[in-house]
């Protein structure tokens, strides 16, 4: 039995998230697992290092399966490519240490958010951003809003789940905010996030940035640990997986 | 009447080219036409700086049009930006001399043909890229071979029109070939160019690039005036048109 990691690129768009859901196939993860299982004549189960949402894509995200097979990742690597549809890239395969499991030994994720403030639209990549046509963000106010959120927290203010089995504690390393032209971009780095979690976060700081709430209210929201005190969740199509580290 | 210019950014790849045929919405001066027709309750004639191929996008495009109305610039931009599909940008508007025709008054444009020879797919611009995975191009081969076409020349070698009824003679003022990361862009600027020019003269260098013609065959083809001696039509996805001179 040999474990393979894969680094994958996917645009999201036309899928509904990573996780399977039966047996339909418009999910990355469902995808995965039909072509690789029919590839490798067996059953492949494919775990990755996180779910994603529905719209969101993938800059960089891991994922491991184990298959029966002599094959080397060298030579798996163009069979599956060939297969793969052409919003669902693959980066690198590697062979992985046998017990390599992209979800339990990941250590860290960071995500991009993508804003677009330009007065006029962005086209080409339209399905990457969350478009907010000529309206104003302030960085400064948003960068405050912001620092309170570092570091080891409850987050269950931001996220959509009503019921929690597991800790809502994570550890958030980093939150950048950048303009890059028309474009402002949230970075946030961590030990890993809650469903939404993401979407949440920069939701709320973007009310900030619009002045509809202020800066302060943020690290209350955290504090309150109530959902209610978060602000709205962003659109998925702006969201990406950046990088996963092990 | 007033007469307005626009510059337009769209990603093609759902529409049959920039001219309208007949009355089908599905290309670009169509949807143009019909929108700014119903805005402005009269007969709208939408002139494109030139035509665009079926798949081919624009990052800069102008067009031209009249219209009897009391509007100004400034009021019909939000009122067209909001009707247009996602794929269709309005970067600008405004009033122009009354005499302004958005193909007559061209004096020069500017291509760029993109191609991915990343081993890796590119998944994001897909629908902007000529994907060759793994291929190598020979920068220096193919700029030797570029180098005749520079000035004024009959181009009918570099159109896939059989017959010609208006002078196929154009100036080629630049031609840059250059490699950004796993991208190598062409950028051609000129007087104007012929029907599927730019896509014939990128095939042509990409074979030479690839080592499968010589660099010296690219200006024989020139000099022949015979479409046969030039090289393929590379897919329309890669073109944009990237500026447009007045």
């Amino acid at each position: 039995m040999k474990c393979f990691r894969m680094t994958l690129a996917y645009e999201g768009t036309r899928y509904r998230g990573w996780q399977k859901q039966g047996n339909t196939p418009d999910t990355i993860q469902g995808k995965l697992e039909a072509l690789l299982s029919r590839l490798l004549e067996q059953p492949v189960e494919v775990h990755g290092s996180g779910r994603t949402d529905a719209g969101a894509h993938a800059r960089r995200q891991v994922a491991s399966f184990r298959a029966e097979t002599e094959r080397t990742a060298a030579e798996l690597l163009p069979l599956i490519r060939r297969y793969l549809p052409e919003d669902i890239g693959l980066l690198e395969l590697a062979e992985a240490a046998p017990r390599f499991h992209a979800r339990l030994n990941c250590v860290g994720k960071t995500y991009v958010y993508r804003v677009w403030t330009g007065e006029a639209p962005n086209v080409f990549e339209r399905r990457l951003l969350w478009q907010l046509p000529g309206r104003e963000l302030d960085l400064d106010r948003m960068r405050e809003a912001a620092a309170p959120l570092l570091g080891e927290h409850d987050f269950r203010a931001f996220c959509s789940l009503k019921r929690f089995k597991k800790s809502t504690v994570r550890r958030l390393d980093s939150i950048t905010i950048e303009r890059l032209g028309d474009e402002t971009r949230f970075t946030l780095s961590g030990s890993g996030f809650l469903y939404n979690m993401v979407r949440i976060l920069v939701g709320t700081l973007v009310e900030v940035g619009l002045g509809e709430r202020s800066p302060g209210s943020v690290g209350e929201a955290l504090a309150s640990l109530d959902r209610q005190q978060a602000g709205q969740t962003t659109p998925a199509q702006g969201l990406s997986v950046w990088d996963v580290r092990y």
